[in-house]
């Protein structure tokens, strides 16, 4: 029956996770790829098919094609980058998400909204420099992977190196503590939240400057950047799981508010800081699969809690679809512009 | 067979991993939980029973409740935390270790002196801030989970930021190198020792210092703390197994002598640094199950080498109790307080 | 039929993975240990035979009864720390790989020629302090495992630090960015390259220096350290799997003109640091299996791609020896040197 379907998605990011974890759900899989990637995705033999474009604003072109071979897009982190938030909303392509949250994760202000009536802990925001009264981190609206992102000091920091950009940005407290990804599953279908697994992200070159002695960083006056480059696992004390999924599920109930009926469902990472007194600050949220997850596309310690099988995130995604597929449920787990 | 028994242990630290092992090995399984935890225990299907407790220092009211169960407990890194060393003592319900152990374990001159009668090599301690010639960890009695550890540079930064302290703490020689955590399993029954996993602590603040550059560092005044929130995965140089094997081998050894017959069994950690010259630093011994191996609830690297199949170290204290239940000899695994 | 053909290596580095891989796929297997570490390997069940030397150097008074035994020698990075350059290549025991590469991997300049022909971007060299303009490495020549590694601020610390070194060295730009080594298989048989793991790796001192604040530092005078005792695990960003596969590839298609006709082939890794621009710098190349694959003894994220089992480096190996003997090409993937 699955064998109908066919699961597509963009040629980056977490691809060859998604379209793994449909293969092995029983799906037929077809990659989007570019000129430049489209050798990687046919080297894997999961992968049935690989569509080629030229640009990745190409898309509305090959919409017919897929539907014709009944194609359920998965949407992960390049999406974004790939295609503007309008051609996202445009494509009637079956696509596994609620489109109308992408607008509430998009804009600062209105995912900063959603994750205060959450209930979760944010770190501060400063509206102009000459507020600025402790380190902070500015970031450059649009900034994707940590590219746009700069340490700054103090006021008078800010004054030399940021007062002047041109483009728009936010100021936020530096958080001193530990970064911990979190990846959550919420079923739409089952109304359980389960968390899938946890990284921390591979940052270059911030995450090298410990290893230069601090007399020699003085000499060389590095400036530290957060450009992700990869991910690397850790896990998270028992004892803070409690919390970790009371985030996790009044996200989810909020979003259900701001974005009804459906809210947010499927795959998503709320992105946070631990400091010393053991408090989560959330720096974020990704409404989708991230690339951490590409760390247990073989499983991980957490999702073999509740599977006993290498169940990656991408893999629980088609598991999702097919659920909802062999229960006629197909639409629930559906962005509502979906024509199947 | 194995399913007459239960086996059972507080809802925190490596619950989750302990009840799973005991169910892909056949045993029923039940968590302690409180008010605030027994949602997170009865949302996993391989929890077969939650009893909670509003304090857990109501424990001995729900001993009858466990041997009628047939109730196997299991302990684990915050019994400690919840329970006294008295309290530990005093239940009867059968307890997976030696107890004796206990106070080996928790006074740091009796497990110095273990861990010296081992052969193993420790940091220097210093009797007073006077003492003091280099930089040293001043940790505070009874502090868990690194919290109450004290970075301090000199004998000067003793005076200023310790030499008040009401509390009793111990000041250890600040050896510089890499932290490592290996768990172990010894088998009383095979009389084997087996390297589990590795891992390494993920502390708070003091594993995110190094991504403040050096100089913004001094603005801030930040002062590290050790606070564990998590940990991540890391493996040993190959050649260095046979040192930790040997290490784990004469504290074992050892064990049988400080606290005949049956010494230290089961899952135990050591705590080391390793320096620039590959020397082991022992920390700390704990033991019993820790933490770091929540890391490792679908296996190990090192746990595949004996297993080819999925084998955490809460699996493995639930196969020997398995095995000893095979060859009647249940009582080789418990404590000598269990009344069966 | 693999019943007859035993899998041999040296005990030390990654032999278990590379006994444990030939056992599950039905070879017999033998270590060569020392007698301090005999032990080690006796101790694991998936190690027919152990077989002592005195000293490695005593390998050749072994050769007739590895032949006896239908051995394959599985070279790992120890044969170079135990065997000269002319040991290995005297060797007539069937050999996995390609002696002629040693050659091109063991001088800093052979293999430089090797890495930029194939279009891959090192580090500046310098030929002496005089020319220092920017932080450097310095490196002895036949550092192994990070040891004689030097971290130098400017041309005034090499004069006070490196200038009297007695032994050979080079002088390597310090490139800021965050390390990632990568774990290739080529198949010859195949003709395909595939990714097999990636690590980054675990070296005391230089990995806890950023855990001492700046202040700290340099009231201690700490210089930094880069000796390997273990690695941790990192995943890379997806898009960046295609530069990541063209390298691996140019890599091999230079060694079949450098070492002709056979080339690189089985496993090897490229050591790389990853600047914040997105650019792969490539420190070394090692023209084997290196340790970094022992975190995934039982399978990693990307060898599950292509297997769906838990699919080392070391079983890749014993996999593709079985195929070369199935497919009666195993001449395919020995040494010409080999006596069959």
């Amino acid at each position: 029956m699955d064998g109908q379907y066919t699961i597509a998605t963009l040629g980056s990011h977490s691809a060859l996770q998604i379209l793994k974890g449909a293969r092995d759900e029983g799906f037929g899989t077809l990659a989007i790829a570019s000129r430049e990637t489209e050798r990687l995705y046919r080297s894997f033999k999961f992968v049935d098919e690989v569509m080629t474009l030229d640009r990745y604003q190409d898309f509305p072109k090959i919409v017919a094609d897929l539907q014709r071979r009944k194609a359920i897009i998965v949407p992960h982190g390049s999406f974004v980058a790939y295609l503007s938030l309008e051609e996202q909303k445009q494509m009637t392509v079956p696509y596994f998400g609620n489109k109308a949250v992408l607008d509430w994760e998009a804009s600062r202000e209105l995912q900063r909204e959603w994750l205060t009536r959450a209930g979760l802990q944010l770190p501060r925001q400063f509206r102009s420099g000459a507020e600025i009264d402790r380190p902070v981190i500015v970031k450059l609206y649009g900034a994707a992977g940590g590219k746009g992102y700069m340490f700054i000091r103090d006021a008078a920091d800010f004054e030399t190196r940021a007062a002047k950009l041109q483009e728009a940005y936010t100021i936020q407290e530096y958080i001193i503590g530990v970064p911990l990804y979190i990846h959550y599953f919420y079923s739409p279908l089952d109304d359980t939240l389960e968390i899938m697994s946890m990284d921390r992200r591979y940052e270059t070159n911030v995450d090298s400057l410990g290893r230069i002695p601090a007399a020699a960083q003085e000499g060389m006056d590095v400036s530290p950047s957060y450009v992700v480059v990869g991910n690397s696992p850790v896990s998270l004390r028992e004892s803070m799981l409690v919390e970790a999924l009371r985030m996790g599920e009044d996200v989810v109930r909020v979003s259900k508010e701001i974005c009804p009926p459906k809210g947010l469902f499927g795959a998503f990472c709320i992105e946070t800081i631990i400091t010393p007194d053991i408090q989560f600050y959330v720096m974020e949220i990704s409404a989708r699969i991230v690339a951490g997850t590409n760390l247990f596309i073989d499983g991980s310690p957490y999702s073999y809690l509740n599977y006993s099988e290498s169940m990656s995130t991408g893999r629980r995604i088609a598991r999702e679809i097919k659920n909802a597929l062999l229960t006629n449920n197909l639409g629930r787990v559906l962005d509502d512009s979906s024509v199947l």
